[in-house]
C-alpha cells in the first residue's frame, strides 16, 4: 500500500494512492498517527483496501500532500551512515551508529517550502531513507527488527551546517529550524518494496545531480539500525527513523555551494517516491 | 496554581493541587497536553478554580503522580547552563547555550523509578529547572519571552555518561533511555512563583547532598533561553525546556561515584517541588 495525507498544512486527510488514483480514506480512518499504528491500523487499512475501499471517495488531483504519518513523537537520525559521505563530514567513520534527533516540529510536506533561517548562511541537503515504525519496539533483536517497521518514505534532512557544527558541539541547533524535515510522498509498506538495500538514493539542485548513492552502501543497515536504537530508547508506533545520507553533500563540494533562496531541490529513492522543495525566506 | 496528573501509567487523569488537597478537573478538562495549552486551558482552568473548581472531587491521598503534563511534542536541554558543572564536565564555559534533545519517551512521574540500561555502568543524576512553553513561539524577543512560558516544574535529566561522552559524540544516546526524564511533582504557573533565578536546586542520593546550587547562576537566564531557542525551532504548546544542572554530578566526583541498583536519589527545586526515584533494573 501505499498511504498519503492531503489537504491544507494542519488538516490533512489520510488516503491511499492507488494506480495514481488518491481515496480519501477519513471516513474508516481518523490520521496516520500513532494511535493508528499503535491499533494494528495498517492491517485494517489492508483489509478496507482489499475490500474495494468502501466509501471511499476520489480526490481530484492538484491538491497540497503533508507528511503521509503525522507529526511523529520522535524523529531519530543517523549520522555519517555512508562512509563516502562520512569521510566529506569529517573523515571519521563511525564503528557504531551516530544518533541525533530533530525536533519534529520540522516535519512538513512533500511538496512544501524549505524555509531559510533567518542568519542562515550555509543551508545545505540531505537525502534520507525513512523508516516508520509500526509497533512499540524496546529491546528488539536483530532477527526481528523488520517486524517493527511499517514502511518507508523519503525524508529530506535539512541542514544549517554553521548551526551544526559551530555552534555548541550538538547537532540538534542546525537539525531542527520548520521546514528541515519535509516527508513523503507515500509510506510505502514493506510488502511494496522489493529489496530496501538496493535502491538508488540522490538528490539535484536546479536540476543538476548533486548526490547519487545506493541504500547497499549504508554502514549500518536497517534492521541493524531499528534493533540498535531499540537498546536506547523506545520507539513508538509511527516513530522515523532517518537513516543517513550519501556524499555529494554542499559542504563537500569545492568550493562549498550552499542553498539559495529560489533553488529548486530534488530528491529520490528508488521506488519508494520523490519530493521536492524551493527555497524561500523565513516565514 | 499547581497542576498535576494522577492515576496509572497512561492513564492519568488532570487535576489541581490547593492546599495539599487534590482536585480532579477531568469533568472539565481532557488532559494537560498540547491542545490544552493551545487553547488558552490554563486561563480556563483558573476561572475554574476561581468558581470553586464546580464539580471536582477530592482525589484521595496516596494516588501515584505522572508527570503533571502529558507528553510533549519535545524536551530541549541545555547543557552547560552553570559554570561549575561546566567546568566538571569538560571545563568549556559555552558563550551561548548548546542544546541537545532528550527522547519524550524518556518522561515519567515525579516518583516513578528510573530504569538503568541494560550495559549501564556509568548512569548519573542532574537536577534540572524545567520550563513548559504555554504558546506557540517562534523568533520570540528577549522581552516578550516570559509571556509564552506557562509555568515551570522539576525534571531529572539522568544521563548515561558512556552513552554519552563515548558513543559517536552526540549525547542523545545517553539521555534518552525510558524514565530518564522524570518530571513533577506539579506544574507550578508563573505567578506563584516569586523570583525564579532565586532558587535553591539540588540533589541528594541516599540522604547525602550532592548538588546544592542555585537557579540565579545559570549562565543563560529563563528568558534568554526561550527567545535564543525560539530562533532554532518553534516551540509548541506544552513543550519542554530543561535548562541545566549545577555542580555535583556523579562523574566529578573523586573517584566518581555513580547511581547504583537500589539508590535512592531526591532532587527538588525551592518552592517548585521536588521528585524522588528509586534505581531499578530495566523493567
Amino acid at each position: 500500500m501505499k498511504l498519503v495525507r492531503y489537504g491544507e498544512v494542519g488538516m490533512e486527510s489520510p488516503a491511499v494512492l492507488i494506480d495514481d488514483r488518491i481515496i480519501d480514506a477519513s471516513g474508516e480512518f481518523q490520521d496516520f498517527d500513532e494511535g493508528f499504528f499503535a491499533c494494528d491500523g495498517l492491517a485494517s487499512l489492508q483489509l478496507w483496501v482489499e475490500d474495494g475501499c468502501p466509501g471511499g471517495r476520489v480526490v481530484e488531483a492538484g491538491v497540497r500532500f503533508g507528511s503521509p504519518i503525522a507529526r511523529p513523537s520522535k524523529i531519530v537520525c543517523v549520522g555519517k551512515n555512508y562512509a563516502d559521505h562520512a569521510k566529506e563530514f569529517d573523515s571519521k567513520i563511525p564503528n557504531e551508529p551516530v544518533l541525533f534527533m530533530k525536533a519534529s516540529s520540522a516535519f512538513s510536506g512533500p511538496q512544501d517550502d524549505v524555509e531559510m533561517p533567518i542568519d542562515s548562511t550555509h543551508l545545505d541537503y540531505e537525502v534520507e531513507l525513512a523508516i516508520v515504525i509500526g509497533r512499540t519496539a524496546k529491546n528488539v533483536t536483530l532477527e526481528s527488527a523488520v517486524e517493527y517497521i511499517a514502511g518507508y518514505s523519503v525524508m529530506g534532512d535539512y541542514t544549517e551546517r554553521q548551526h551544526q557544527k559551530h555552534r555548541g558541539g550538538q547537532w540538534t541547533k542546525g537539525k531542527s529550524a520548520d521546514t528541515f524535515a519535509p516527508m513523503g510522498p507515500c509510506l510505502v509498506s514493506c510488502d511494496e518494496v522489493s529489496d530496501i538495500s538496493d535502491l538508488r538514493i540522490w538528490t539535484q539542485v536546479n536540476g543538476e545531480l548533486r548526490q547519487n548513492g545506493w541504500t547497499g552502501d549504508m554502514l549500518f543497515n536497517v534492521p541493524f539500525l531499528v534493533s540498535y536504537i531499540s537498546q536506547y530508547m523506545t520507539l513508538l508506533p509511527g516513530d522515523v527513523i532517518s537513516t543517513g545520507t550519501p556524499a555529494g553533500v554542499g559542504m563537500a563540494m569545492n568550493p562549498p555551494c550552499y542553498l539559495q533562496l529560489g533553488d529548486k531541490v530534488n530528491m529520490g529513492i528508488g521506488e519508494i517516491g520523490e519530493i521536492s522543495q524551493h527555497v524561500v525566506a523565513i516565514k
